[in-house]
């Protein structure tokens, strides 16, 4: 972990920062190596800390190993952060503003008592995760193979007449028997009508001949995620079912095709959005075109109209676009894509459609 | 919804607050009666407003009914939640100081101009939800039934030579299939000297005849969670595990016996960790003792010493005193109860220990 800290302790100073309180769970898993929760942690110069409560504490310990010192949270963690920060003699601490709630930006800054200046920062980490390191690539790698495994799975499983949430427990099982830690979110599986809902939650619907059957599913593996959405149609796809899913597919492809250093990233997502526009159904997509992914389903960069930043490569994120019909149906193909130094790797290319 | 946004509505009142902006999910879905994520709500005398995008909308819809209104969120909803305030007229404006991050209160306080006060207010509605009403138990017992359920199939499944994440997924494919919309947190399956571990995340480890297997499950149905705590041995129980079982369901059923209206909640946490205490283990036992719980597995009343609160009919909690001995084992007894006016009902006594 230590070069990642350099590069943040070189962003702190161009910050004219001696401090930053990380609060950010997958922020202090980037910086610790260790998969975090209930825990904060201080980066400056002269030393790192990594603060957690007793139910922590001694599987922690063995996992920081040079990274950071280990304290012990007992009493209020504010308290103790404060203090940490005016006995290294600290000057100006930033703070994850993204990722402190109010309260406790208030009881940092009481305790503090005026003896240092704190300062909110944005997303000094989250650009630095923006960019994989090949170990990282190889864990999304990973997640993604299992992934691919659950659909090839899934699809010799379903048929007429079962329940979204039998699909969806059926795909729980079948990630952890094949090296999957978790699910990487609340797996989607929406049959016929509520595949028009993009963040539906599987229930008691029951899968139907002809009707649509939307999967998006992501695996958790050793951290890293992926995300990616199919979606079937136990029968032979056809009508507006099949234009609307042609249309969705050529979107996909020409925001894909478009993909390389340097491009900017609202153009990526304008390739998609035009296509499916022109086609006459602009105000059936209504979110952005994609995502990165890494240690968290959704981290920089967003792939959408409101990015004015540029591809880089080692960049890893999402492509899906999507027309909901509501009342009838909904299409969305995504599939994760890492940018390369000449264009780009779809790293779910592996997996049908 | 209406009578719980009747008494919000008088607990503003009493603040000296004429609306409440409302970021925690699940306090959202308490009011909306909407299962809630990347929303916010405006609570006000003159109207309700429920703030969310495009992803939500057709769904959120036909939900709200006479509740609130419906507003889609474009561009910042920030600017989107300010102006809505200043058109109600609004004066003394409430957040959640707990929810709401320092970057979304600095942005609101920005779009809002000084045109009003924004005040940070504090557990104003998780106190009204400390409080179940009868449709909430109902749900709760339901998602009790479904766990219980769950520990007898798994009963029946485990044997020496299964890795933990096998028997998490077996877990997570029974519950699907019995009525639960997903699992309440990630379900802890510890084997052996994992089970010192609190919040130990399965992996591969495998069962063995003998060593302690802790089991830490929770289901989620129609938004109420449910959190309860086994431990299977694969044998006969003998040696440190029996003893360190037996003070521990002694001391968990100490606690229990106290449960009821008017008594002090830190003297409940007290009476297992006093037990425990005096058996030796003061220092093996370092969290609390049980956590509120509804809408979130943990929520308000805390069952701990810090909390100088009393009980009241209407709380369910969990009551999970605990010893861990590092590198060895650990032992924890986790069940859900209910404050009745004369004493408390063991949601869970129906589940073998």
């Amino acid at each position: 972990m230590k070069p990642r800290l350099q590069k943040l302790l070189s962003r702190l100073k161009q910050e004219n920062l001696d401090g930053l309180i990380v609060s950010s769970p997958a922020n202090i898993s980037y910086l610790s190596g260790f998969i975090s929760s209930d825990a904060y942690f201080l980066v400056s110069k002269k030393d790192c800390i990594y603060f957690t409560d007793s139910r922590y504490m001694e599987e922690v310990r063995p996992k920081l190993k040079t990274v950071a010192s280990l304290k012990k949270i007992e009493g209020s963690v504010f308290n103790l952060i404060a203090d940490t920060c005016i006995g290294l003699g600290l000057e100006r601490v930033g703070f994850e503003e993204r990722h402190l709630p109010y309260a406790e930006y208030k009881k940092i800054k009481e305790f503090l008592k005026a003896k240092l200046y704190l300062i909110p920062s944005h997303n000094l980490i989250e650009n630095l995760r923006q960019v994989k390191e090949p170990k990282e690539i190889e864990k999304i790698r990973e997640a993604l193979r299992i992934t691919g495994s659950a659909l090839e799975f899934i699809k010799d499983f379903i048929r007429p007449g079962l329940a979204e949430l039998e699909i969806a427990g059926e795909l729980e099982r079948f990630i952890r028997y094949n090296g999957a830690g978790e699910a990487a979110f609340d797996i989607i599986v929406a049959s016929g009508p509520n595949s028009a809902y993009p963040h539906h939650r599987p229930g008691g619907t029951k899968t139907q001949k002809g009707l649509p059957l939307l999967i998006d599913l992501g695996v958790d593996y050793l951290g890293y995620k992926s995300d990616l959405t199919r979606v079937f149609f136990l029968d032979k796809i056809k009508g507006l079912n099949r234009r609307i899913y042609e249309v969705v597919l050529e979107a996909q492809s020409r925001s894909i095709a478009s993909i390389k250093p340097g491009i900017e990233i609202a153009r990526i997502d304008g390739l998609s959005r035009n296509y499916i526009a022109d086609k006459g159904y602009a105000k059936f997509f209504g979110h952005s075109l994609g995502h990165g992914i890494g240690l968290e389903t959704h981290e920089a960069p967003s792939i959408s109209a409101k990015n004015d930043g540029i591809l880089v490569p080692g960049m890893v994120f999402t492509v899906e676009p999507a027309i909901y019909l509501p009342g009838k149906f909904g299409i969305r193909i995504e599939d994760m894509v890492l940018v390369t130094n000449k264009g780009c790797e779809v790293l779910s290319g592996f997996i049908d459609k």
